[in-house]
């Protein structure tokens, strides 16, 4: 039977290249469900072509354009409650979530409780809500499937072990486009410069995370929560080709790695086929075609980010999720040029010495954290 | 409880590096039986050390010799049928075979048929007799766990996996130490360049199949019936780091490696945990002080030997076996110095141009040919 797909944030990077992966494998996916924030031409094309069941929009006056332009009968849900009611519609067996920022929180919990897998591309929700994350999860039976390269080549090379013998996780990293710079040019760079990613194809929020490393630091987050792994025993390693996707380190000291070329599809068909696997359309890696593959351990020092999403983690409870919405502000900021590339852990760091972390209960808790540090931010630059 | 271990073998190299393992971690292994071809002095101190409950020795006039010089009343056995008694010893869980050459065979196929588990890492057990072996394995429900570092990583990128899934074994080679010898220079090699193994510490017999490749093309072969992959599908990468022992490439091309140092205490220990991984005192890997893996595609033209194990593995039946027992005579020879690099392929070349396959049904089948093409060899040369 095909798997029943709801991709949120479908004309996203994620977003349009799941819709590869299911165009590849129609006798396998099906679409049922489509959200976007507001681009709704691009989302009435994606009607026309994959004819989902339902889709939403976020927001509620383009939500209302769309509806009054299109000719199908289809559902056009609006706002966070339809975000939330497409998360949990009957018709699917999947939610692809790969909205970008801490709106998808919601939508993932919604999901679980509706018993739905998920496929986990928005890292801000376990960034911020782990925990409740998790145990929601456990509590219904539900896979978390990350879609991230680096989390899924974990859980690939897991598959078959017990998690007890992990020794480390070793996330690698390709260091981003500003990898051999100076820390004396890097004060100067523009966010043009931070967008020209050497291996990967992503938006742009996260293309500057890449370059600041902080992409990498909201993975370790990540990685804690999904793996249940001390923050000590989770490593980075830049490895600048991006072959490598990641590694499991176990007790023995043999290592797991899950390899291929740089290409998102990989891991977005592989939380869709969980645990199988079918042949698709991602190229083939020919490692004598690559000659090389290097490694070096992550410079802290040009980076702080890396080592703030590390220190949030030592916090804990509510300080992860000040980062993250410190972070996503500021990487806003420095899109529009109104701060420079040093100043987004700079900001950072100030709001984590104001906030008083706490062990967070409901999503509520996040949520309001989230927005304060989101005006504390504002107000400071 | 702990596991009982027989090793066969126990002087030699994977032997010694066996006893090593269990010694680190007594709370797991016992080792209840030892055998060896003739080394008694070294047995000797092997039984003060682990107090096996037998030991085997092949020349029965060294057996003899043993027997009398030692004073507790440990058993004592002698012969092909002293490791056929060993191999099935009731107080054994596992066998590790790791006599060098086709004399291995037998004693597997006894312990399998005694429905020990088989921790395999002599290779000619399965390249002279792969079919009649997994057959037996199968109807016996018996584990064959391989202790080569390559056909280890194989098996562990497998845990977890489906082998309809698999696209590609890729078996990785350090090249040997004359990967970058020119053909010319190769002509006129002496046994001793071709026993400075760049990167493992080995037993001689397989450190100048190391030199030749044609340890890679027996590996092929083995790969063949372990994973019961076809030999189109199994590759040969060059990767002289040898710290990914080798590769599974899956449908979706997503490929899964196994890495570690080059330390062959690894795959022998997880052989003996398996599918259970435990501490051990192998060394961690440290990828960024190793700082770059690299690869490239098998020079055939240099290594005739490789392209012999494909043919071989192509006109099938009792084919490898001539290929194995020409090679044990050849190598053994070049050791004497009494043949250069390049007779090794011609003679393995021109036995396997004399003989004629078949579909062997037994072990005798199989038994004769190796004895055919060993005189036939020796004839020659």
């Amino acid at each position: 039977m095909k798997k029943r797909v709801v991709i949120l944030g479908s004309t996203g990077s994620i977003g349009k290249q799941a819709l590869k992966v299911v165009e590849s494998n129609s006798e396998s996916f099906e679409v049922v469900g489509l959200a976007v924030m507001t681009s709704i031409n691009e989302l009435e094309k994606q009607i026309l072509k994959y004819k989902p069941k339902a889709v939403a929009v976020y927001d509620a006056s383009k939500a209302k354009e769309l509806k009054d332009r299109i000719k199908t009968d289809i559902k056009v849900l609006s706002g966070m409650e339809g975000l939330l009611e497409l998360s949990a519609m009957e018709e699917a067996n999947i939610l692809l979530n790969s909205v970008v920022g801490s709106i998808g929180l919601q939508p993932t919990l919604t999901a679980i409780r509706a018993g739905k897998t998920i496929a986990l591309a928005n890292k801000e929700t376990l960034v911020v809500a782990g925990r409740i994350i998790m145990e929601e999860a456990k509590r219904y039976g539900v896979d978390i499937i990350p879609v991230d390269s680096e989390h899924s080549a974990i859980f690939q090379c897991l598959k078959g072990e017990n998690v007890k013998e992990i020794a480390k996780i070793i996330l690698t990293a390709s260091g981003g486009p500003f990898k051999d710079w100076s820390k004396e040019n890097l004060k100067n760079v523009k966010p043009k410069d931070a967008l020209k990613h050497p291996n990967w194809e992503m938006g742009k929020k996260i293309t500057i995370d890449s370059s600041t490393l902080m992409n990498k630091g909201l993975e370790v987050i990540e990685a804690k929560w999904l793996f249940d792994v001390d923050m000590d025993n989770i490593k980075v390693l830049v490895h600048p080709q991006s072959i490598i996707h990641s590694m499991v380190e176990f007790i023995d000291h043999s290592v797991m790695a899950q390899l291929g070329v740089p290409d998102m599809m990989l891991p977005i068909q592989y939380a869709f086929t969980h645990p199988d696997r079918i042949e698709g359309r991602i190229p083939q890696l020919k490692l004598h075609e690559v000659g090389q593959l290097t490694f070096q351990q992550p410079d802290l020092e040009k980076f702080p980010c890396l080592s703030l999403a590390y220190k949030a983690l030592e916090a804990g409870g509510t300080m992860p999720c000040v980062v993250n919405g410190a972070n996503e502000v500021l990487v806003e900021a420095f899109l529009q040029e109104s701060i420079g590339f040093y100043d987004i852990p700079r900001y950072i760091e100030g709001a984590m010495m104001v906030h008083k972390p706490y062990d967070y209960r409901t999503i509520e808790d996040v949520l309001e954290v989230d927005k304060w540090v989101r005006n504390w931010v504002k107000s400071q630059i």
